[in-house]
């Protein structure tokens, strides 16, 4: 199962008004920042989080049921803010140990709020099982068509926005984000994934020729702490040839604080992580090359940038 | 002595590549913000900046004594920072009372800093006579042709980025900024003040009929606390006919949060004290109006956004 860019195509149709068009912020004659953090909800997740929704209005699928999720994070954020928007109830399923802020979130944007089990797995068993019991519509956080070409209308934005770039820096957690970006661009630039050292789902999954789950930890897990990269993340990676760089955890923090310091971008330790592949070398772009970065989310406290 | 639309241009002209094009983010159908805060050294004072000391080198007037001027804020920060970019030196006077954040911004840009009296307006005639004396060039914090026609770039990029709008909020101080973009958008658009109760240098101006010297205090009066608004300030809002608006300091800390929980925008009260204007109905946009607000800086702790 592939994402094609008519998906992508049709998924900007469907969540124009409905998603804020970020704008791009030139910094320097060759890197440009994608300001994607001003999204609603802060972050990129309703683009897809919309398209899902919309895509099963579309065909009947979304009823009084509403829609139910699992993750206490930008996915559960958007998808409850998405949801609200469109005048449907929205479950999501969080572990035991989320904790409280992530849990008054949810609330606050009208979240039904379900706290299973210990681990995140418990919880999203429990959304697939209510989704199939329920007919409320499961969204997921990455793994989904819908999802996918969602989030890729930010590739097709880019080409608008820009008169020509090279390269687009994308962080990676379960890879809808990349996903989409890739299949959005085709040929048209190179996209390279960074990935903290503490959460590699991209690198093993290369690795080992599929998908395979990892340990998480670190700084940035808030947000790109997925244990595995998603199936049809691993297709679209496969096919354009995306790769994944990894960058340390004082690099992600010290990326985060340049780019408040330099720019007066405060973001969140997921989007510091492309950008710790700049301030590390880890990656070293040619003279004249134009990168783009994805400023993917600012859910984060500001406190910890002063 | 007026600034004119030409002046503008050639200000544009001139700094173009020195400073950055900030982007505009649509916030909603009738919404958008200039995010003129991501600029170089955290505010748009740059451009004016840049304009006098670029306009003074095309004149032989920028020796190798470089620059003076009195600003311990956003002024004496862009002024030090773009005297680096340009190679020359800056002395910035500061009163004794300048806090030591302050000193440390400037002495990390290079500048050389001297605290002379209590009030800023001793600091300010110590500047005016150390360039008398040393050839050094005075750069007004804003109350100088050059200054105003800088700042105004922000108004033609604007007419370039945005297809139509009707109305531009602009927070005032001295009014080196509101004066530039209502030159430059002439007739194209309403530019409308906003001011701090407790800073209303334009308020007081207009009910004088001309500029006279206010108490400054509150929460903005770090970057709106200039005691007087300029001469070319006052030449421009009656020239185009600029109304002032005040809000109140409980207000612009509000409006803050509110910019950073909804847009994810970390910015000073000087910024939120525009954006107050449409948070307390104090301006009441017509139904299809198309507002502009202009998002001037972020030179502010994020810790007090948490």
């Amino acid at each position: 199962m592939s994402v094609t860019v008519v998906d992508v195509e049709a998924a900007a149709r469907r969540i124009a008004g409905r998603v804020r068009r970020t704008p791009v912020l030139p910094v320097s004659a060759n890197l440009s920042i994608k300001l994607e953090h001003h999204q609603h909800a802060g972050s990129f997740k309703p683009r897809g989080a919309f398209n899902r929704m919309l895509s099963a209005k579309e065909q009947g699928k979304l009823t009084g049921q509403g829609v139910v999720t699992a993750s206490g994070g930008n996915a559960g954020t958007a998808i409850a803010y998405a949801a609200r928007e469109l005048g449907v109830p929205a479950r999501v399923f969080v572990p035991e140990t989320a904790p409280a802020p992530k849990l008054a979130r949810l609330a606050n944007l009208g979240a039904d709020v379900v706290q299973v089990g210990r681990e995140y797995a418990e919880a999203f068993a429990a959304a697939e099982e209510d989704g199939a019991a329920t007919g409320a519509l499961f969204v997921h956080a990455y793994d989904q068509p819908e999802i996918v070409a969602g989030q890729g209308t930010i590739g097709l934005e880019l080409l608008e926005q820009l008169e020509a770039f090279d390269t687009v820096l994308v962080s990676v957690g379960g890879g809808g984000l990349i996903a989409g970006i890739a299949t959005a661009l085709g040929n048209q630039a190179r996209v390279i994934g960074v990935e903290p050292e503490l959460c590699p789902t991209l690198h093993q999954a290369l690795a080992a020729g599929k998908p395979v789950d990892v340990e998480v930890g670190g700084c940035a897990a808030d947000s790109l702490g997925a244990r595995r990269l998603g199936a049809l993340a691993y297709d679209a990676v496969m096919r354009y040839d995306v790769d994944s760089l990894l960058v340390p955890d004082d690099a992600i923090v010290g990326a985060r604080l340049e780019l408040w310091r330099e720019y007066r971008l405060a973001v969140e330790h997921g989007t510091a992580t492309a950008y710790a592949a700049l301030t590390t070398n880890t990656y070293r772009p040619a003279p004249n090359e134009h990168v783009v970065l994805i400023s993917c989310g600012a859910n984060t406290d500001p406190a910890t940038l002063s």
